[in-house]
């Protein structure tokens, strides 16, 4: 939309509009891509988040809450994706004993071998996409350039 | 996941996986805080961007294909989003005299006084969330990296 500028909000300049538009693309077609990769396997990239974050963690497991903002998601969304998860072997739902502030997420068997499965093609495409198209250089700056934005947004997040 | 690189595809440097988690997370509590951003004037991130399509297009108007390419959706799921927005009266789905080769989305008058009304908001969050936290050689050199990713990403979708 082409329109005049308001008091409190500067129009973005030129330059500003075409890195917004290119960092909207990238976003939008990186996970279009990136889950149309991971259809063969089976999996959404959500679920990959997951088996990624359970993989890493003590014991394969986390508590259901810090999964939810390790994701990034609303608990009752991830409840859902982990209905959808244990449905197809790769977690399971467990209390803890003597914790009763909650349930945990629990890698299986199945769900670690799956991700041993995927992970290389999935590097592999993250590479393809994204990674392999930048320079050294360009992977530091860009580093330092998204770092503070995303630790900002996260306790943006956090507040809601 | 921690695990041994394969023959075709060398893990992630320590240096390229903080990116490659940077450039996810950004993307993410972006989109996330935006949707937010927009709840109080009903819309979401999706509605404002055809909006914008459509207010940039010639006589206000796109065909249905050409918006579905510009906004990166299937032509089913443009489908349903343009039926709930014109519930909402802000576009109308018209077909054209003498182009048999379909409909058109057709911004209304309410709908471009919304954009009016939720733009320069629009921009203010884009600049407090993303714009403003990036001095100016940042934004050229984020944007240099950014404009080839986007171009092949955008080529490898339209084989899709």
């Amino acid at each position: 939309m082409e329109t005049s500028s308001t008091e409190n909000a500067p129009w973005l300049t030129a330059e500003e509009q075409r890195l917004w538009r290119a960092h909207l693309e990238v976003s939008r077609l990186l996970m279009y891509q990136l889950e149309r990769d991971l259809q063969p396997f089976g999996l959404a990239t959500n679920d990959y988040t997951i088996l990624v974050e359970l993989s890493e963690a003590p014991k394969r497991q986390m508590r259901m809450t810090d999964l939810a903002t390790a994701t990034l998601q609303s608990k009752s969304r991830l409840s859902h994706q982990i209905t959808r998860m244990e449905t197809a072997g790769l977690v399971t739902r467990e209390g803890c004993p003597g914790d009763r502030r909650g349930l945990y997420a629990v890698l299986t068997d199945q769900g670690w071998e799956t991700l041993r499965q995927v992970a290389p093609h999935h590097v592999r495409n993250v590479r393809d996409h994204f990674i392999d198209r930048l320079e050294p250089e360009q992977i530091a700056s860009m580093y330092e350039a998204l770092a503070p934005i995303a630790e900002r947004l996260r306790t943006l997040r956090g507040r809601g």
